[in-house]
C-alpha cells in the first residue's frame, strides 16, 4: 500500500501528513517544533492517539529520520519503502515554477538559486528534500510552490512602478504567496456550487497569521495582495501590509537604525495586529478585550479596513465578482469578521445570512439566498492539494513502475 | 478696490493669481521659474497680454518685489496697499490645521515646524510668507493647507499597521495631499448636481503630475491614497506610488545605496510612468508612441490599474458611489484614460456617454443618463478655493476695517 508524505519544511519547524496514495486519505500527521533546539517537541497522531516526545532534533535529517521511525513504530507503515512519494511545499518559485514539479538535481539548485526571494525558507525546504534523498534513497519528491498559482498574472498586475530595469535585472516584481490555498479552496468552491471554475470571478481570502486577497479570474489568479514578499498587502498578525515606502527612511531616522534589514524585520514581527494594538498578534486575543481596550478595537478596525478595501480593488479589476470566499485560521471560523467585512457590500446587493454565518460548518454558503454573490466559507488543505499535485505528477503506480516512470525525469 | 493674491511658494518656482475681492475675479496671474538660478524667467499675464522677462530673481523676497513692481507697472494694481490679503498654499499642515487659518507669528512658526514632513516645500512657503510681511507690512495673510481637508479621516483609515507608538511619538501617520483641489471640485460637483453635499458618496481623481484618489462622504475626506507623503498611492508622473515596502532594502542592497534618501528620491523623482517607460514622465508622450512602444503602453496600463483599484476600493469602503469626478491636467483632459478606467466599472451600472467624455469642456458629466453613478469632469481651481478661505476668514472689509478686525488675531 503506497504511501505519500507531504511535509512544509520550516526554519525551526517541520510539519507533515502522511496520506495513502490509493484512497488519498489521510492516515497520519505530526510535526517537530522548536527543530534546531535542544527541547524539541516531536508530536505525531495516528489512529486517534496522540503521542508527544521531547528530545533535540538537531537538524531536517534528524526531523525526516524520527519521523519515519515513528511511523513505522505506531505501524502506520510497515517499511520505509511503503513511502514511495514525497510532497514538498516551497515558499518561493520565482519566475521558474510556473506548476508543481518532480524534483531532480536541477530542481534542488534552483530553489536554492531562489533562496534570496524566500531567505528563511527556501534553504529549509532544500534541507528536506535532500534529507528524503538521503534516508530513503530513491523516492520520487514534489516540489509545490506558493508562488506558482499567481504565475498567470499579467505584467500591469505584478510590476512595480519603479524603474523597468529593476525587474529585468533583479526579477524586482510581484510574486504573491498562499498560491496553494488560494488554489484549492477556489477549486473547492466551484466544485461545490456546481459551476465551472472558468466562468467565475472569484475572491479568495486567506485570513490566517499571514493573510492574503487573491482575484482569481476563470480559474486563474489575476492579482493577489501579498507582493515581492509576503509581508506588503493586508494588516497581518505581526506583519505591516502595505505601508507608504517613505515611511522606511523617515522611521530609520527617528531610530537611528543603520540597517535596512532591521526595518525589515519590524515591518514583518512587531507590526500588524501587534504593533497596532500592543496586546497580541491573535486576533482572537483582541477580539475577547476590545471592549475595554480601545487599540485592540483600532487593530481590529484597521484589520477589517484593509481586507474590505483590498476585495473592492479586486471587484473593480475584475468588473465584477461572482464567489467570496473566506478560508484559513480566522477567514473560516471567525463569523464577526466576516460579517464586518461583508457589511461593507451591501451596495452590490451582497447580504449574509446570519445564522448560517454564525453556525455553519465544513464547506458552506454564508450568504443569503437573494444575494447578488455567493460567499463562502471553505477550509483550506494545502497539504491535499499538494498530494493531488503529486499524483497529477507521477500517477498511482507502485513503487517499481513509478521508478522506471521517474527514469525520465 | 482691494485685490488679493494667492500664491505658491515652491523651492524653484513662485506661482500667483491675483483677484478683484469683491467680485473674486482673476485680475492677473503669473511665475516666477527657476527662482534662485542666475536664468530665472518672470512672466505676468494682465489683459489680454503677456510679458516675460528673463533676469536672476535669487529669493522669495526678490519674487515678492518683482511680482508687486510688476502689477505696478502694467497699471493691476495702482498701489501696493491695494493688496489687502495674501493667500497662500501650504503642503503640510500636519494635525494642527485642520483648516485654513489667518497667518500670526505663531503660525509661521507652525508652518516652519513642520517642515519634516514637506522639507522641499514648507520651508520655501514660509520663506513667502516672511517676504511679504517685510515688503508690505500689515498686510493680512492666509494659510490653506494641502492636507487640511484629510484631517477628517478617521484612526482606522489615517493609522498604519506599525508600532502605535510611532504614531504618538514620531507623527508616523496618513496626511493626504492635494486636499485644496478635492475639496473645491467635490464642492463644485455637488453644486452641478444640485445635490447636497451631505448627501453624497464621491470619488474625486485627482490626475495630474501628481495624483491622488480621495473617498469623500457628506462632504468629509474619509480616506485617500497619497499617505505619510505624497509618493505614495497611485502611480504617478515620476512617482512610484504605493510598492512592497520590502523593496526599499531588497533593491538598496542591489544598488549598494548606503543611504535611505537615495532610495526615496528614486522612488519619487525616477519611477512612475518614467520608470516603467523609460520615456516619459507624461503621458501624452507615452499615449503618442503607445502603439510601437511596448513598455510606454505597459506604463499606460499600469497608471489605468493602480486608479482602478483605488477607486474600487474607495467604493467598499463608503459602500456605494454617487458620483466620481476627473480632474487636473490627465484627469480633467484626457478621454482615453477616462474611458479605460471608468469601463472596470460596468459591473456597478456605471456607464459612459462617449460624445460627451471625447467633447465636453468646462464642468460636465461624461457619464450616460442611465449611468448608476455621476461621472463628472470638474476643472480643479486651487487659488480660487484659496480666495474663497480668504474671503470665508477675512470677509470683505477694506484695508482700515480689515486691520481693525485683525487686531484680534
Amino acid at each position: 500500500m503506497s504511501k505519500v508524505l507531504i511535509v512544509n519544511s520550516g526554519s525551526s519547524t517541520f510539519k507533515w501528513k502522511l496520506y495513502s496514495l490509493t484512497d488519498e486519505q489521510c492516515v497520519a500527521e505530526g510535526m517537530v517544533d522548536r527543530l534546531g533546539q535542544k527541547n524539541s517537541v516531536f508530536e505525531i497522531k495516528y489512529d486517534g492517539r496522540k503521542i508527544t516526545e521531547n528530545e533535540s532534533i538537531p537538524t531536517h535529517e534528524a526531523a525526516v529520520q524520527k519521523t519515519l521511525e515513528m511511523l513505522l513504530k505506531v505501524n502506520a507503515i510497515s517499511s520505509f519503502t511503503e513511502i514511495t512519494r514525497v510532497g514538498h511545499r516551497v515558499v518561493a518559485g520565482g519566475t521558474i515554477f510556473k506548476d508543481s514539479v518532480v524534483v531532480t538535481q536541477k530542481v534542488i539548485q534552483q530553489i536554492s538559486d531562489l533562496s534570496e526571494l524566500a531567505p528563511l525558507h527556501n534553504p529549509s525546504q532544500v534541507a528536506g528534500i535532500k534529507a528524503f534523498e538521503k534516508i530513503l534513497p530513491g523516492v520520487t519528491q514534489v516540489a509545490a510552490f506558493d508562488t506558482s498559482f499567481h504565475q498567470t498574472m499579467e505584467p500591469e498586475n505584478y510590476l512595480y512602478s519603479i524603474p523597468y530595469e529593476y525587474y529585468e535585472k533583479y526579477g524586482a516584481r510581484k510574486f504573491g504567496a498562499q498560491g496553494i490555498s488560494h488554489r484549492y479552496v477556489s477549486m473547492q468552491a466551484a466544485k461545490f456550487l456546481n459551476k465551472p471554475i472558468e466562468d467565475l470571478k472569484i475572491i479568495s481570502c486567506h485570513l490566517g497569521s499571514g493573510a492574503s486577497i487573491d482575484a482569481i479570474e476563470g480559474g486563474k489568479s489575476v492579482d493577489t495582495s501579498m507582493g515581492f514578499t509576503p509581508e506588503s498587502g493586508v494588516t497581518m498578525s505581526s506583519r505591516a501590509g502595505d505601508i507608504d515606502p517613505s515611511l522606511v527612511a523617515f522611521l530609520m531616522k527617528k531610530l537611528k537604525m543603520d540597517n535596512v534589514d532591521d526595518m525589515v524585520d519590524l515591518l514583518n514581527n512587531k507590526s500588524g495586529l501587534l504593533g497596532i494594538s500592543g496586546v497580541s498578534p491573535d486576533l482572537r486575543d483582541l477580539i475577547a478585550v476590545k471592549d475595554t481596550n480601545k487599540r485592540a478595537k483600532l487593530a481590529i478596525d484597521i484589520y477589517i479596513n484593509r481586507i474590505v478595501k483590498y476585495i473592492g480593488s479586486y471587484i473593480s479589476l475584475m468588473n465584477g465578482v461572482d464567489v467570496v470566499i473566506f478560508t484559513a485560521g480566522i477567514g473560516a471560523r471567525n463569523a464577526e469578521i466576516r460579517a464586518g467585512i461583508m457589511k461593507h457590500f451591501a451596495y452590490l446587493g451582497i447580504k449574509m445570512d446570519e445564522d448560517a454565518n454564525q453556525n455553519g460548518s465544513g464547506i458552506h454558503r454564508v450568504s443569503a439566498k437573494d444575494s447578488s454573490t455567493d460567499v463562502l466559507v471553505v477550509p483550506t488543505n494545502e497539504e491535499l492539494m499538494i498530494l493531488k499535485d503529486v499524483v497529477r505528477l507521477t500517477g498511482k503506480e507502485d513503487a517499481n513502475e513509478l521508478r522506471e516512470k521517474m527514469v525520465a525525469y
